[in-house]
């Protein structure tokens, strides 16, 4: 496809799309966030600032919106993922599904105010003890990342919120050129119904077999990356089940959009490994199997910060 | 339809499903659970038992799924009516969405964990003041509901997963006869992809819009009523958002799947009002508007309560 015709697909997306709410607000707290972290008067010098997009993004089907098409995904990557760029010392702009996977929830169970709380006495709720450690560092760790001011979290339910804001957190980011970076793990959906041809009720089911057809998302990867902000480092991910095509539509991916990596993984084992794919290399990058509780993203942060530092010394000579 | 082709698409439905796990372990719990509200030994006399569904089943577009058409429901409802149910004296088997709203927790934020809970001192984690009364609420209403063996709490995603245990609870509860109720509050799909002819691997996106072509999810509501539990008192939903041919649909929605009562609800004014429609009038139910906290499902629980008396009366004579 060419550029224009892009162009005017993308357009018309962001044109058909219902209007972001608190979009004001929004742009205020990541310009307070942004300038906090890297402030003006620094002299250029100021913290990397990562956004890690996050959980499945959905698709409506009706306008007064009772059916969807979702992405699957937990949000386990996308928090890991920002928990080892905090330590690493990034601040971070989680831009995540609701409902999905928070940066240190991750051991806890999917209802825990319900099961890992307990009266103590007549008053007092306390931590049941085998949940104690988990539920304690959670809420430590979550509370100082916050307070510390290095982690602001947004979220997002629909593909219109999703690319609405992704494209407000860009622009916001432009000013911290080569320190910033894009660490895309959200599963965004690739088809969806556009606004205005949409059905305003519910789609009634009467009368026989259900036929749909979906437009494709315009991709916006590239526009991302050569005009809303074009000084900063890029990371895709590419999901596939089957192994047989995966690492070949990584590759495709990384040339198309002009990513600097695509983390590519598989389904079935994206918690054990992954692979970065770049221009000139693919990096397995695997778990430390010695240890029960290790995450592939201790290791993949790790090398993406390095390669990080490298793009920032190259963009700076 | 005839009742025998219904019959072969039920069949085909379930035998295309891929199996239930812990089908065992879910039919144990469910006989523990009635014989302990509702004793062989009692002769006859025992609490009356309600299964609330609750939250929206999922529809799988692929078998190794990344992606899912869903359908929209907060599970408000049902964890609302299961609060009331317990408080008028039934035992619940609460059938819900995995991730939705839990009994007793309506009123805390999104996130309660992370945002409810602060450190008071270097160990001890604290309730946060405004949040104080509907944490402890939460933590002391539903334990206790657990622990006295009132509320049996049964997680879904998919459709397959819903209506097969939809089937084991309704046998599980045939026993009880006139005493056992059937709230089905849950956002059921209409349409869905057979197993075996769904896509294995992830849909790709390289080429043109995407054509779908969904199949109508057999109608159980009759099979449930008719075979599966003929005693029992069964209540149904209908929500629409065109307003104009709600009742008409709800009215069509009772006779033909022999429902005892039909609850009528409209996507926007869903908590403010419903209309119960039933073979002999339609009555309206609204919250209690001279309070703020009222709830709907008060006044409708309150109702239904009424006519299942009514209806185990009629049955006995």
């Amino acid at each position: 496809m060419d550029s224009m015709a892009l162009h005017d697909e993308i357009d018309s997306f962001f044109d058909s799309a219902p209007p972001l709410k608190d979009a004001a607000k929004i742009t205020d707290n990541l310009k307070k966030f942004i300038e906090s972290n890297f402030p003006v008067s620094g002299e250029g010098k100021g913290r990397r600032v990562v956004c890690v997009t996050s959980g499945g993004t959905t698709v409506p089907l009706e306008q007064r919106c009772v059916r969807y098409i979702d992405n699957f995904s937990s949000g386990n990557r996308g928090a890991a993922s920002t928990e080892y760029f905090i330590k690493a010392g990034y601040a971070v702009i989680f831009l995540y599904r609701r409902g999905t996977c928070q940066p240190y929830c991750r051991s806890l169970p999917d209802d825990p105010l319900l099961e890992c709380f307990e009266f103590a006495d007549e008053l007092d709720v306390q931590v049941r003890k085998p949940y104690s450690e988990a539920v304690k560092g959670a809420i430590r760790n979550h509370h100082a990342a916050v307070s510390s001011g290095l982690l602001l979290k947004l979220p997002f339910t629909t593909i219109f919120e999703y690319l609405q804001m992704l494209r407000i957190i860009a622009i916001s980011m432009r000013s911290l050129g080569p320190q910033a970076m894009f660490y895309l793990a959200a599963a965004v959906s690739d088809f969806y119904v556009p606004w205005k041809s949409m059905a305003e009720h519910k789609i009634q089911s009467a009368s026989g077999p259900l036929d749909m057809r979906l437009m494709q998302v315009p991709k916006m990867l590239s526009v991302l990356r050569m005009e809303w902000t074009p000084m900063a480092f890029c990371i895709s991910f590419k999901l596939e089940t089957d192994s047989k095509i995966l690492l070949e539509k990584a590759s495709i991916a990384l040339k198309k959009y002009k990513m600097h990596s695509v983390v590519a993984n598989e389904l079935l084992t994206r918690k054990e490994e992954v692979t970065v794919v770049t221009t000139d290399q693919n990096i397995l990058v695997q778990r430390d199997k010695t240890r029960v509780d290790s995450d592939v993203e201790d290791p993949l942060i790790g090398l993406l910060v390095d390669k990080h530092s490298t793009y920032i010394k190259e963009s700076s000579t």
